[in-house]
Protein backbone atom coordinates (compact mmCIF):
# COMPACT_ATOMS: atom_id res chain seq x y z
CA UNK A 1 0.00 0.00 0.00
CA UNK A 2 0.93 2.76 -0.86
CA UNK A 3 -0.28 6.32 0.29
CA UNK A 4 -0.43 9.57 -2.14
CA UNK A 5 0.51 13.09 -0.31
CA UNK A 6 -1.93 15.63 -0.62
CA UNK A 7 -0.81 19.53 -0.88
CA UNK A 8 -2.75 22.93 -1.24
CA UNK A 9 -3.62 24.29 -4.51
CA UNK A 10 -1.63 26.90 -6.05
CA UNK A 11 -1.09 28.50 -9.01
CA UNK A 12 2.62 27.68 -9.21
CA UNK A 13 2.09 23.93 -8.10
CA UNK A 14 -0.18 22.90 -10.53
CA UNK A 15 1.80 25.48 -13.32
CA UNK A 16 2.90 21.82 -15.28
CA UNK A 17 -0.83 20.57 -15.30
CA UNK A 18 -3.16 23.66 -16.31
CA UNK A 19 -4.59 26.71 -14.80
CA UNK A 20 -6.32 27.78 -11.52
CA UNK A 21 -9.09 29.48 -11.77
CA UNK A 22 -9.70 31.95 -8.62
CA UNK A 23 -9.53 35.81 -8.13
CA UNK A 24 -6.48 35.27 -5.68
CA UNK A 25 -4.20 37.99 -6.96
CA UNK A 26 -5.06 37.76 -10.68
CA UNK A 27 -4.98 40.95 -12.83
CA UNK A 28 -8.34 42.85 -13.23
CA UNK A 29 -9.77 46.09 -15.02
CA UNK A 30 -13.02 47.72 -12.66
CA UNK A 31 -15.56 47.39 -15.35
CA UNK A 32 -20.19 47.92 -15.49
CA UNK A 33 -19.88 51.67 -14.25
CA UNK A 34 -17.86 50.80 -10.76
CA UNK A 35 -20.06 47.81 -10.26
CA UNK A 36 -17.76 44.98 -10.92
CA UNK A 37 -13.89 43.95 -11.31
CA UNK A 38 -13.64 41.54 -13.92
CA UNK A 39 -10.72 39.02 -13.95
CA UNK A 40 -10.03 37.75 -16.95
CA UNK A 41 -8.79 35.29 -19.48
CA UNK A 42 -8.39 32.33 -16.25
CA UNK A 43 -7.50 29.68 -18.39
CA UNK A 44 -6.32 28.49 -21.31
CA UNK A 45 -9.09 27.01 -22.88
CA UNK A 46 -7.76 24.19 -25.62
CA UNK A 47 -11.36 22.96 -27.22
CA UNK A 48 -11.72 23.55 -30.97
CA UNK A 49 -9.04 20.94 -31.88
CA UNK A 50 -10.71 18.88 -34.78
CA UNK A 51 -13.87 20.29 -35.40
CA UNK A 52 -14.27 20.41 -31.84
CA UNK A 53 -16.60 23.45 -30.06
CA UNK A 54 -16.80 24.73 -26.39
CA UNK A 55 -19.23 22.94 -24.19
CA UNK A 56 -20.64 23.86 -20.99
CA UNK A 57 -22.45 21.46 -18.62
CA UNK A 58 -23.14 20.59 -14.89
CA UNK A 59 -21.58 17.64 -13.14
CA UNK A 60 -23.10 16.44 -9.68
CA UNK A 61 -20.74 14.90 -7.82
CA UNK A 62 -21.25 12.81 -4.74
CA UNK A 63 -18.91 12.76 -1.78
CA UNK A 64 -16.19 9.90 -1.78
CA UNK A 65 -14.98 8.08 0.72
CA UNK A 66 -11.67 8.25 2.67
CA UNK A 67 -9.40 6.98 2.52
CA UNK A 68 -9.94 6.88 -1.19
CA UNK A 69 -8.16 4.31 -3.35
CA UNK A 70 -7.05 5.66 -6.63
CA UNK A 71 -8.70 2.65 -9.37
CA UNK A 72 -8.42 4.64 -12.10
CA UNK A 73 -7.02 7.75 -14.25
CA UNK A 74 -8.01 9.60 -16.74
CA UNK A 75 -6.67 12.20 -19.50
CA UNK A 76 -8.33 13.98 -22.89
CA UNK A 77 -5.60 13.94 -25.63
CA UNK A 78 -7.31 16.78 -27.87
CA UNK A 79 -8.81 19.12 -24.95
CA UNK A 80 -8.28 20.90 -22.19
CA UNK A 81 -11.36 20.58 -19.05
CA UNK A 82 -12.18 23.39 -16.57
CA UNK A 83 -14.13 22.21 -13.31
CA UNK A 84 -15.08 25.05 -10.88
CA UNK A 85 -17.89 24.18 -8.08
CA UNK A 86 -20.82 26.22 -7.85
CA UNK A 87 -20.82 26.42 -4.15
CA UNK A 88 -18.19 28.05 -2.07
CA UNK A 89 -15.85 24.46 -1.02
CA UNK A 90 -13.08 22.78 -1.42
CA UNK A 91 -12.20 19.34 -3.62
CA UNK A 92 -9.44 17.21 -4.21
CA UNK A 93 -7.43 17.22 -7.46
CA UNK A 94 -5.10 14.38 -8.50
CA UNK A 95 -2.97 14.71 -11.60
CA UNK A 96 0.14 13.66 -13.31
CA UNK A 97 1.84 15.49 -16.36
CA UNK A 98 1.16 14.16 -19.77
CA UNK A 99 4.41 12.77 -20.35
CA UNK A 100 4.74 11.01 -17.01
CA UNK A 101 3.52 7.67 -16.01
CA UNK A 102 -0.31 8.02 -15.08
CA UNK A 103 0.68 6.54 -11.55
CA UNK A 104 2.72 9.40 -10.68
CA UNK A 105 0.48 11.25 -9.29
CA UNK A 106 0.57 14.72 -7.77
CA UNK A 107 -2.37 15.66 -5.40
CA UNK A 108 -3.87 18.62 -4.25
CA UNK A 109 -6.45 19.83 -2.04
CA UNK A 110 -8.55 22.83 -3.62
CA UNK A 111 -9.71 26.14 -1.42
CA UNK A 112 -13.38 27.50 -1.43
CA UNK A 113 -13.31 29.33 -4.53
CA UNK A 114 -11.05 27.50 -6.58
CA UNK A 115 -11.53 25.71 -9.93
CA UNK A 116 -9.05 23.82 -12.04
CA UNK A 117 -8.76 23.61 -15.60
CA UNK A 118 -6.75 20.08 -16.74
CA UNK A 119 -4.15 21.07 -19.94
CA UNK A 120 -4.92 18.99 -23.22
CA UNK A 121 -3.41 15.18 -22.02
CA UNK A 122 -3.28 15.69 -18.19
CA UNK A 123 -3.86 12.68 -16.77
CA UNK A 124 -6.39 13.22 -13.99
CA UNK A 125 -8.73 11.54 -11.20
CA UNK A 126 -13.07 11.68 -12.03
CA UNK A 127 -14.04 14.55 -9.60
CA UNK A 128 -13.20 13.80 -6.02
CA UNK A 129 -16.43 15.86 -3.81
CA UNK A 130 -15.59 15.92 -0.35
CA UNK A 131 -18.29 15.70 2.59
CA UNK A 132 -21.17 16.64 0.85
CA UNK A 133 -22.55 16.68 -2.81
CA UNK A 134 -21.36 19.07 -5.17
CA UNK A 135 -22.15 20.76 -8.29
CA UNK A 136 -19.43 21.78 -10.50
CA UNK A 137 -19.49 23.94 -13.68
CA UNK A 138 -17.75 22.14 -16.53
CA UNK A 139 -16.41 23.81 -19.27
CA UNK A 140 -14.80 21.13 -22.16
CA UNK A 141 -14.99 19.81 -25.35
CA UNK A 142 -17.88 19.33 -26.94
CA UNK A 143 -17.05 16.37 -30.40
CA UNK A 144 -18.38 13.18 -31.24
CA UNK A 145 -15.01 11.60 -31.69
CA UNK A 146 -13.00 9.87 -29.23
CA UNK A 147 -11.16 11.65 -26.50
CA UNK A 148 -10.69 10.15 -23.75
CA UNK A 149 -8.11 7.96 -22.37
CA UNK A 150 -8.32 5.82 -19.02
CA UNK A 151 -5.89 3.50 -17.25
CA UNK A 152 -6.80 1.24 -14.78
CA UNK A 153 -4.47 1.78 -11.48
CA UNK A 154 -6.11 -0.74 -8.79
CA UNK A 155 -3.61 -3.35 -8.99
CA UNK A 156 -1.11 -0.43 -7.54
CA UNK A 157 -2.78 -0.44 -4.37
CA UNK A 158 -2.38 3.98 -4.01
CA UNK A 159 -4.43 5.40 -1.34
CA UNK A 160 -5.57 9.26 -0.60
CA UNK A 161 -6.35 10.97 2.39
CA UNK A 162 -7.29 10.35 5.95
CA UNK A 163 -7.21 14.93 5.74
CA UNK B 1 -41.53 56.65 -13.54
CA UNK B 2 -41.87 53.53 -14.95
CA UNK B 3 -41.72 50.20 -12.91
CA UNK B 4 -40.20 47.08 -14.41
CA UNK B 5 -41.91 44.31 -12.45
CA UNK B 6 -39.71 41.52 -11.94
CA UNK B 7 -40.52 37.57 -12.59
CA UNK B 8 -38.81 34.25 -11.71
CA UNK B 9 -36.11 33.00 -14.32
CA UNK B 10 -37.10 29.72 -15.94
CA UNK B 11 -36.32 27.93 -19.36
CA UNK B 12 -39.72 28.78 -20.86
CA UNK B 13 -39.90 32.34 -20.09
CA UNK B 14 -35.99 32.85 -20.79
CA UNK B 15 -35.89 31.29 -24.05
CA UNK B 16 -36.42 34.16 -26.55
CA UNK B 17 -33.18 36.04 -24.38
CA UNK B 18 -31.03 32.63 -24.01
CA UNK B 19 -30.53 29.87 -21.93
CA UNK B 20 -30.69 29.11 -18.29
CA UNK B 21 -27.88 27.38 -16.98
CA UNK B 22 -29.24 25.26 -14.30
CA UNK B 23 -29.65 21.55 -13.21
CA UNK B 24 -33.46 21.27 -12.64
CA UNK B 25 -35.05 18.94 -15.25
CA UNK B 26 -32.05 18.12 -17.79
CA UNK B 27 -31.30 15.17 -19.37
CA UNK B 28 -28.34 13.87 -17.74
CA UNK B 29 -25.94 10.92 -17.85
CA UNK B 30 -24.71 9.01 -15.21
CA UNK B 31 -20.66 9.13 -15.05
CA UNK B 32 -16.97 8.74 -13.01
CA UNK B 33 -17.87 4.97 -12.21
CA UNK B 34 -20.97 6.27 -10.68
CA UNK B 35 -19.89 9.04 -9.09
CA UNK B 36 -21.32 11.47 -10.73
CA UNK B 37 -24.20 12.71 -12.90
CA UNK B 38 -23.30 15.17 -15.91
CA UNK B 39 -25.83 17.28 -17.04
CA UNK B 40 -24.42 18.51 -20.90
CA UNK B 41 -24.68 21.01 -23.28
CA UNK B 42 -26.80 23.52 -21.16
CA UNK B 43 -25.66 26.37 -23.41
CA UNK B 44 -25.84 27.18 -26.59
CA UNK B 45 -22.05 29.03 -26.80
CA UNK B 46 -21.99 31.36 -29.78
CA UNK B 47 -18.46 32.45 -29.54
CA UNK B 48 -16.15 31.59 -32.35
CA UNK B 49 -17.60 34.71 -34.96
CA UNK B 50 -14.89 36.43 -36.92
CA UNK B 51 -11.56 35.04 -34.95
CA UNK B 52 -13.26 34.45 -31.07
CA UNK B 53 -12.21 32.22 -29.42
CA UNK B 54 -14.01 30.62 -25.82
CA UNK B 55 -12.73 32.62 -22.41
CA UNK B 56 -12.97 32.33 -19.00
CA UNK B 57 -13.04 34.68 -16.44
CA UNK B 58 -14.60 35.48 -12.95
CA UNK B 59 -16.73 38.82 -12.40
CA UNK B 60 -16.97 39.75 -8.63
CA UNK B 61 -20.28 41.99 -8.86
CA UNK B 62 -21.36 44.68 -6.01
CA UNK B 63 -24.52 44.06 -4.79
CA UNK B 64 -26.87 47.40 -6.18
CA UNK B 65 -29.04 49.35 -3.86
CA UNK B 66 -32.72 49.04 -4.37
CA UNK B 67 -35.29 50.59 -6.17
CA UNK B 68 -32.91 50.37 -8.91
CA UNK B 69 -32.79 52.45 -11.61
CA UNK B 70 -32.15 51.24 -14.81
CA UNK B 71 -29.51 53.68 -16.24
CA UNK B 72 -28.29 51.60 -19.83
CA UNK B 73 -28.68 48.41 -21.30
CA UNK B 74 -25.95 46.80 -23.52
CA UNK B 75 -25.34 44.01 -26.38
CA UNK B 76 -22.74 42.19 -27.93
CA UNK B 77 -23.51 41.84 -31.75
CA UNK B 78 -21.03 39.17 -32.08
CA UNK B 79 -21.64 36.58 -29.45
CA UNK B 80 -22.99 34.68 -26.35
CA UNK B 81 -21.99 35.69 -22.63
CA UNK B 82 -22.57 33.40 -19.44
CA UNK B 83 -22.71 34.20 -16.28
CA UNK B 84 -23.19 31.90 -13.18
CA UNK B 85 -22.44 32.49 -9.11
CA UNK B 86 -19.95 30.71 -7.71
CA UNK B 87 -22.23 30.82 -4.77
CA UNK B 88 -25.78 29.76 -4.45
CA UNK B 89 -27.37 32.91 -4.72
CA UNK B 90 -30.10 34.35 -6.67
CA UNK B 91 -29.23 37.65 -9.10
CA UNK B 92 -31.30 39.97 -10.95
CA UNK B 93 -31.50 39.61 -14.65
CA UNK B 94 -32.64 42.35 -16.99
CA UNK B 95 -33.24 41.49 -20.82
CA UNK B 96 -34.36 42.84 -23.96
CA UNK B 97 -34.55 41.03 -27.10
CA UNK B 98 -32.43 41.65 -30.33
CA UNK B 99 -35.14 42.55 -32.88
CA UNK B 100 -36.94 44.52 -29.71
CA UNK B 101 -36.46 47.96 -28.50
CA UNK B 102 -33.91 48.29 -25.39
CA UNK B 103 -36.19 49.70 -23.31
CA UNK B 104 -38.86 47.05 -23.32
CA UNK B 105 -37.30 45.00 -20.71
CA UNK B 106 -37.92 42.24 -18.85
CA UNK B 107 -36.47 41.45 -15.37
CA UNK B 108 -36.11 38.25 -13.82
CA UNK B 109 -34.89 37.05 -9.93
CA UNK B 110 -33.11 33.72 -10.53
CA UNK B 111 -33.18 31.15 -8.01
CA UNK B 112 -30.07 29.86 -6.29
CA UNK B 113 -28.09 27.37 -8.40
CA UNK B 114 -29.56 28.86 -12.05
CA UNK B 115 -27.00 30.62 -14.19
CA UNK B 116 -27.77 32.46 -17.67
CA UNK B 117 -26.17 32.83 -21.20
CA UNK B 118 -27.54 35.70 -23.47
CA UNK B 119 -27.99 35.22 -26.46
CA UNK B 120 -25.76 36.97 -29.63
CA UNK B 121 -27.10 40.64 -29.32
CA UNK B 122 -29.47 40.24 -26.63
CA UNK B 123 -29.96 43.67 -24.41
CA UNK B 124 -28.87 42.95 -21.08
CA UNK B 125 -28.18 45.07 -18.05
CA UNK B 126 -24.86 44.84 -16.38
CA UNK B 127 -24.19 42.09 -13.68
CA UNK B 128 -26.79 42.97 -10.74
CA UNK B 129 -25.92 41.19 -7.83
CA UNK B 130 -28.32 41.50 -4.36
CA UNK B 131 -27.43 41.85 -1.11
CA UNK B 132 -24.04 41.01 -0.92
CA UNK B 133 -20.40 40.58 -3.24
CA UNK B 134 -20.88 37.88 -5.48
CA UNK B 135 -18.35 35.65 -7.80
CA UNK B 136 -19.71 35.09 -11.49
CA UNK B 137 -18.12 32.59 -13.58
CA UNK B 138 -18.02 33.63 -16.96
CA UNK B 139 -17.95 32.63 -20.37
CA UNK B 140 -17.35 34.60 -23.13
CA UNK B 141 -15.48 35.86 -26.51
CA UNK B 142 -12.31 36.63 -26.11
CA UNK B 143 -11.20 38.60 -29.45
CA UNK B 144 -9.90 42.32 -29.64
CA UNK B 145 -12.27 43.43 -32.15
CA UNK B 146 -15.11 45.62 -31.10
CA UNK B 147 -18.86 43.90 -29.66
CA UNK B 148 -20.12 45.52 -27.35
CA UNK B 149 -23.06 48.07 -28.10
CA UNK B 150 -24.25 50.46 -25.17
CA UNK B 151 -27.53 52.49 -24.77
CA UNK B 152 -28.11 55.49 -22.44
CA UNK B 153 -31.89 54.60 -21.35
CA UNK B 154 -31.62 57.19 -17.87
CA UNK B 155 -33.73 59.75 -19.56
CA UNK B 156 -36.80 56.73 -19.55
CA UNK B 157 -37.03 56.86 -15.57
CA UNK B 158 -37.17 52.82 -15.27
CA UNK B 159 -36.83 51.48 -12.24
CA UNK B 160 -36.79 47.57 -10.77
CA UNK B 161 -37.78 46.54 -6.97
CA UNK B 162 -37.88 46.82 -4.05
CA UNK B 163 -38.36 42.68 -3.40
Amino acid sequence: MARVPVQPLTREAFRPYGDVVEIGDSRHDTINQGWAERYADMAKLDLLEEGGAPNVGIVRAKPRQFPLQVKLMERHPKSSQLFIPLVARPFLVLVAAPADQPQNIIAFKTMAGQGVNYGRGVWHHPLIALDQSTDFLVVDRHAKDENCDEVALAHLDLWVGEF
